[in-house]
């Protein structure tokens, strides 16, 4: 059986979905981003607040915010907003996207900022987190940068350069980036942000049912790795665009 | 002072801003569409429902929900469902949207079907409730075509077409499709929701500190009407598409 | 047919049910009115506090909160402060009142006051927000009336009178200050809200199902200019006792 | 020093407010009851629903909600409605107001019946719970009393008649009824229901700083049982009225 | 039948259940008691926290928090904290236990001071309240002499001291410290606190379906009487340990 | 530097806290154990509810619910049940702890049985997650057992054993079961979940600041493996017991 006939979309086992970075998507936000991992699509902002956080004495913060529109999925969703309360794996998420950013971010050079980077899902197809984190990366340079220029930060906060990406055991094959196809029937799945310089920021592994041995999480690791290289040159290029 | 001087934008009293109607735009609603009114973009996706309202005896239901991205407008605004609860001006719009779109519709060959109309501003620049009327109806089509094409539908429920704008007095002078410029600096503001046949379906026209004569009223009913005959072509024209 | 024979309780098309404003109902409130419109009566409290609103720098405010006792009406409905939350028609009520009684005060001359009109309806027959403006602003001048008296005003804010009435299409034919029987089963009704110098302050108008005429909605601004002119009689014969 | 010294009102130690009682205050409840102790005015509806309560099996209910309107007391309270929630207060005393009245009925008799009194308070001038018990009492009666004319009950579910007072040390001396200028004021207060036979249905006695001795709990009951007579005589002179 | 015969512990009418009080049961709080009425088990902290109340100028304050915990009960209870919202039973006990407790101690001597004693019930048997009252003052009182030892309190605040127990009549016939098994058959229960002079600082009974004459209330206030002055005793015993 | 230097509490790097494990520590409870990790003491119960979770057809559920006290930390946090909701913190951690749990359970085989573990944490001092799975294990196993007992079990649905454990980087250094103090000032830390054989369950590592390198992660994996080996021996010891 060849890597192909593993994945419903014919992708090798070490394949990303097309990815797309499109900055300047709606023009309010200082940061405003569109990333998209095939059919995954996420709108990310980054707002600069000048106020910084009340339950912290120096220096600034960054924080995210995670939503998905109800019509985002196969069968609609109930909004939170009318629900009355975010849902457990929301705020999971939302948790996961501010302590990723924050990793790359010195926060006493933010001092009297607050940064909040929002990430509302228009279409979901798996990896919302990842993509989620990838995209917001972006956003948040282009805030910092737009911060930098109207002379607001004296020096740049942004210590390095991070993105995320799903990998996890599908038809018992360890493969990179699962779509929704993939992500509904796998056997364990684990999200993973990394730095440039291939360290660890977040590693998030679940098994429901089967466990993995050591070397199954080794080799997905090891796609983690592969994929958030080529993420991270993404970002690049959509940063020099 | 020529009209183009009364407006920032330099549009003629009775000029709508340039107007978008892109059918498709996700791919798992019934029907999903993105509405542009200039600057103004909303997200209405139709979601159909194998269910009739649970109050309601018999025939089905049209409802919608109306949303902002927290970066949508000018200044960031918080995230209701982290707020835990909706807006007073989210629900009003939203029971607008709603009653608006029921109109056209024949709930009785709708029984055992709720369709909810999602409305989520993406940037918001002024009129983002009567882009979601305008759009929400088209995305309203394109899931009852598909019903019909499933043959979960008998009949057509549809009855009319409707289309919605704004109109207000600014700088002393009605004009047609205020922009959040206009709107936050006018003496009155109405959103007046039409069919086809140039009948209203809801007018609501509001004061503050400057009331309006009945000359006034008519002459902004007049705009309406012009405004609204050009957005049902806009509408007819996407469909046909 | 006749005019008395259209409506249930044998009413002229253009006539008022009977109308009456008690002034002082409770004693604690620096205005205290109970309005009553036939079998509709509302208690509006006004409610002087000194301090500005927390959100605006300058000047002072005016709101309104509306509530519905849970046996006002034919069926018990289920109390809002068990509930957890006020419903979507209430919010939008009570914006409606707030905004209307704003409509008539300079909110410069009320620095450092807000003033809250609490209207709760004992009982209800349909019109309880028209009958709630109108003794809202009866409540509303004996505050103001109070404060000037205490001294705690220097100029009087008060710049216009209001009041407000609906009508609506009920057997094909417009009527005035519709009932309950009439309004549930009535083809359109509108709210609408004018000054003592016959100008609009709010139109809201819906019609679900079937549309109005440009002629019928002029038929019925006629019939709501003369309600209102009857009822800001009344407010000034209430004042003057 | 004579009794009425000692008292703000000029009453005597064992002198109740002025009592009315008013039947039929408004018209769609089965049993409505304006009910006043002194300046303290109650409005007490007996809602019928034809729905046993859903976690019990057998026999009927009878529950009670408690609210103050906004501006029920000396200065504007916040609307619980508003708010998200009641008070603790507020559950504590609708608790009482329900255990009290089950306290007089068979609710074997009830089955499939639930009968709601909502004790809705309009002017507060100390001693609401007791109003709201004494008047909830006899809109209940007349609920009941509905229910068998209309055939919808077959037996008498009321097997006694209940009434509340409150009693309190003022200055240092026991006193029947207290008003809020004694209520706020007092040592220690005590709420007391107790049925036509001079049993008691409920005490709740509380001290905050100065504890009572057993003696002046004996006369505070003594007064109780005294006051408790003269309602229960005023009960029944509505009810025949 | 002897008194043994009438309760299913076996328990003489006047006897309590074995009653243990353990100091430092954690070692966080400034005060942690684990209080024992029998299979009732209670702990309850004092937490002393540098803040005066934010409504109230002048004083201190103590205030107290009732949980249980979901499966302290025979049947598993659904959590407060996952339901959105404490019971009205669970804020009747909290505001039962902090009037109680406030009842010996002067608060102005706890200027800029609020003490929480948070009682949370490991395991019910009936009587959680009055133990957590018990047990609550001894931790109080360790919570104070924690701040006298830190030089936090330059005076004693405490002027008494306080204890509960319940009360009831079971089988006709009244008994001291109802068990659950007594308490969900009884006819009618008493919580009854007292300090240690035998006055009285609350009184709670409640009868439902069967009143109880006076001479019934008598008798339940002398076994509250003796068995108040067992658990003082008890309390002593342990603070002096 | 030696080992023991590097810890708080003088603990070599790969030692494990001092483990307890209490069977039946409260009654009402299927399954009832308080596990301690050091001064880490948690109460986990496990219920079973004889019906089938609505949201799912066929099979059973197993779900955590978890909770602190308000003053199981140094410093006193608001009760969740008072504040109205679970923070994202506690609701991540139940989320976890259902998860992992129901790793070793064939649902099919609890068909038409909910098990509720609660996991209610006394005290205190880092790793309470990691206590809450250890234990809650345990209190699952006493409940299956009990249910087998009274037949309500046909077939064993345990299929496997877990315990969890954190490490983490202190002082750069990878260290086994961080306590508070190390938890607290930690470069980055992991809880992780694994079976009887060895294999992953859920691997949760967290760096903020700190990025970890691809041999720290490994030797985090190694200092877990070695623990939760450890762990596994305790809670078999105790279930012999």
């Amino acid at each position: 059986m060849t890597d192909s006939a593993l994945r419903p979309s014919g992708r090798a086992a070490d394949q990303l979905r097309p990815v797309s970075i499109v900055r300047g998507f709606t023009r309010h936000a200082e940061g405003s981003v569109l990333v998209s991992f095939g059919d995954t699509r996420v709108l990310c902002t980054a707002s600069v607040e000048e106020r910084g956080p009340a339950w912290k004495k120096d220096g600034g913060w960054v924080t995210a915010e995670y939503g998905m529109l109800p019509r985002a999925t196969h069968d609609r969703s109930r909004r939170e907003a009318a629900q009355g309360k975010q849902s457990g794996r929301t705020q999971e998420i939302q948790r996961l996207i501010g302590r990723s950013l924050r990793a790359c971010v010195d926060l006493n050079a933010l001092a009297g900022l607050t940064i909040t980077i929002d990430c509302d899902v228009l279409q979901a197809d798996g990896g919302t987190r990842t993509a989620a984190i990838t995209g917001g990366y972006v956003a948040l340079v282009d805030a910092l940068n737009a911060m930098k220029k109207s002379g607001k930060l004296k020096k740049n906060p942004l210590f390095g350069q991070i993105a995320a990406v799903s990998v996890g055991i599908h038809n018992g094959k360890p493969v990179l980036d699962l779509d929704y196809s993939e992500d509904s029937a796998c056997e364990c799945d684990m999200n993973v942000v990394m730095n440039e310089a291939g360290q660890f920021i977040e590693v998030q592994g679940t098994a429901e049912g089967h466990a993995f041995r050591r070397e199954e999480l080794d080799q997905l690791l090891d796609l983690a790795g592969k994929g958030i290289g080529e993420l991270i040159a993404a970002q690049n290029a959509a940063l020099a665009g």
